[in-house]
């Protein structure tokens, strides 16, 4: 049988391809090809090569070609390891208040272009945002060809520092569905204890209006769960059920503590998930009990949370610690294996955030959100691909976001052999230097 | 005033000088000028290239010029991720016992290979080893570069695995000392329920008789404890403090489950002390009392364990996770806090190898063990030196083994920017892989 050659934009050929679609298949020389914005071949590298003519090709030899890595949680913020090491209380009343006071959008779009930047380094191609003047971060990520999920938070406590229903409606109104739907908005609150019933209830109203998600915090440290049993009787989870909050599409960071009928109440509200193992053991906040959630078929998702509390948003990292603690907690080595995390940063965030017909695998008619890791690292060696397969093993015990060379998403190359295409980084670094600097004088200068 | 400029043979300059010396000083724009083996200035860069006139001159604008890294404990094992997330005791009968029965002089050469590079690139410039065929090993490391010191592990119980004490005095002639006392031999003893009071007691005779240290595990897992108090009545430290054990140099690593008298014991046995934080969390060994321990004025450094149970010598992740899991711990976001971290890696270490007065620090007259490490890297940014400064913070919480770009050993660069001058990677990446499908054919083919 011999057939035409199809055209194809972009052929990643002979690396080891790891699909994460349901089969867990692998092919040790694989490749995949790229029409416009998603993959229209998933195959053995010569079948693929037969199949299809593709105006630009990348060989992959010695490499891996995977979906790109979904982080389900995290804030764009700017001022990294500063003020470190401070008790809870002083952080947030002497670094944490007087920084928010004097934000401003540029300070925000400062912010983008450092977290897109190592984003699309670490081989992260989509996220979800909730902090502050999303349209700075929104045109950033217009420009850097990330997908991207803003839903910038409300406080009503501290109405100074958070956004509001009216401001988040008009940047539904403004970005949601942006490039071809890469870019969305949701509706962001910040946390039971920061919000009041009413917010949340107005949240979800507004949210299922133009058919978009909420994004909330939740359950993350037990003085939370002590202060809304206090307040409302219930648990955080239970306090926002009742309200209606998990009426549409939600996904809920930390879930440190919960209860068994939380849990139950999160899976059947189909919520997503987000676990952020490295903030949650920086910021003394506990373990959440993820094992108990897949057994409850919780959609759980990684996320890295901000650099303030992480302090980089290395993925890989977030796998490995993400399963070692648990290891330590529940005393098994075997738990939350590594093919289990992979998937979670994977198939796993993008399920948590309904993305999972569009990216999350590589799949034909799914989206070209795909990274390519190198092994040439001794950090990674050796590498077993015949009777044995350590792959998988060496990239969530060993890799590091470094080890990411090529970074795609919509099958637009964002990164190519360390090289970032569609930010400037040398102007970056210099425009993060200078809102750094001035958001420092303006805050705590004389 | 005038002077006549001094000779020199490499002077790094421009960048950010991080001495680790006791009065904790860093200098903005400064630079280390280096004469042989040792640093001869240490100082601002402008009085600096006044001052001398170098062979090299290497510009680290933009970088940290800081000391090398110690890793306090590591084996050179050569089947990382294999057979991962199996319980303890399956993975020693089913994987571990087989591989190790199998092991060869050539496969410890190839480990010795993969893992000197890994340090090299990670900025690790001095470590101990405490595994087998330390011969090999020691060769690789006269040509790599790294100072290292070898204490291959006698094992009582299983003695078809472990060295032996004939073996390592033959050991210790033939290679303590040599390259200009860059490479040491110890006498390594794997741990107390692995080895008979005997052992330990000829261990540190053998060691005296050659003036060198020794090397152990001690008091990793409960069930340690256990054993030794039914088998002796004791604490392991109790237990080898008891047979003389600590009367000479001692390193003992992980004591993850110490009495507070083991503490005190340890402390006024001047013990140096490995903490291993990864492997204990992996292995769901526990949580080292690591602040209890500097409290009492042990000496405590940090080491990666082996890629079995970590699975990368990543120095950097090492130091931050050694944090977190202690704030987890305490409750307490002050504990342990970043420069501390790293003076563990630093100072801390080389304390506990015996070796404060050479390494550790950059100091003039001390060895000149130097690593450079960019800032040019997204997940290091903002950089604040001026009013703030949290390049240490950046460091610890957010650098990874691959900002390091320029590693230096005895004053000879083992690494510039990036490119590994001491190793050919490309033959130790062929090397890595044959050993390693070879040794997996041995143990587990047909
Ligand atoms: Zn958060
Ligand atoms: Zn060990």
């Amino acid at each position: 049988m011999s057939a035409i050659p199809q055209k194809a934009d972009l052929l990643l050929t002979g690396g080891y391809v790891l699909t994460m679609n349901e089969r867990q298949e692998r092919l040790v020389k694989g490749a995949v090809a790229i029409k416009g914005s998603r993959l229209v071949g998933v195959g053995e590298a010569e079948a693929l090569k037969a199949q299809f003519v593709a105006d630009k090709v990348i060989d992959c030899t010695g490499a891996i070609i995977m979906p790109g890595l979904v982080n389900a949680h995290t804030h764009e913020t700017l001022t990294r390891g500063l003020a470190e090491d401070l008790p809870l209380m002083r952080w947030l009343q002497e670094i944490c208040y007087p920084l928010e006071k004097n934000y401003t959008a540029a300070d925000m779009q400062a912010a983008a272009l450092m977290n897109q930047l190592e984003m699309i380094r670490g081989g992260i191609t989509c996220f979800i945002d909730i902090f502050r003047f999303a349209d700075a971060a929104a045109a950033v990520a217009r420009e850097s060809g990330l997908r991207a999920i803003f839903s910038p938070q409300i406080i009503d406590e501290f109405s100074s520092f958070g956004e509001s229903l009216p401001r988040t409606e008009r940047l539904i109104k403004e970005w949601h569905g942006c490039c071809d739907n890469r870019i969305q908005v949701w509706v962001g609150v910040h946390a039971p204890y920061s919000n009041s019933p009413a917010v949340y209830r107005q949240a979800r109203e507004l949210a299922n209006r133009y058919g978009v998600g909420l994004h909330t915090h939740l359950a993350e440290t037990r003085d939370e769960v002590r202060l809304i049993a206090e307040k409302y009787g219930k648990t955080p989870a239970r306090h926002l059920f009742d309200l209606g909050v998990f009426d549409g599409p939600s996904v809920v960071a930390h879930c440190v503590h919960l209860s068994e009928e939380d849990m139950d109440i999160l899976a059947r509200q189909k919520v997503g998930i987000a676990y952020n193992p490295t903030s949650n053991i920086k910021m003394a906040a506990g373990i959440a009990p993820v094992p108990q959630m897949l057994a409850k078929g919780c959609r759980v998702g990684l996320g890295t949370d901000s650099n303030l509390s992480n302090n980089n948003l290395d993925m890989f990292e977030e796998m490995r610690w993400g399963s070692y603690i648990q290891k330590m907690a529940h005393n098994d080595a075997g738990i939350l294996p590594a093919y289990r995390m992979l998937h979670l940063a994977t198939m796993g965030s993008a399920a948590a955030l309904g993305l999972d017909k569009e990216i999350g695998s590589l799949e034909v008619g799914k989206k070209a959100d795909i990274i390519v890791l190198s092994l040439k690292a001794p950090h990674l060696w050796p590498v077993y691909t015949d009777r044995a397969d350590n792959v998988v093993e060496q990239i969530v015990y060993s890799a590091r976001a470094d080890d990411v060379i090529t970074t795609i998403v919509d099958g637009r190359l964002l990164m190519e052999d360390k090289k970032v295409l569609t930010i400037d980084e040398d102007r970056a670094f210099h425009q993060v230097q200078s809102a750094a600097a001035s958001l420092y004088e303006r805050s705590f200068g004389q």
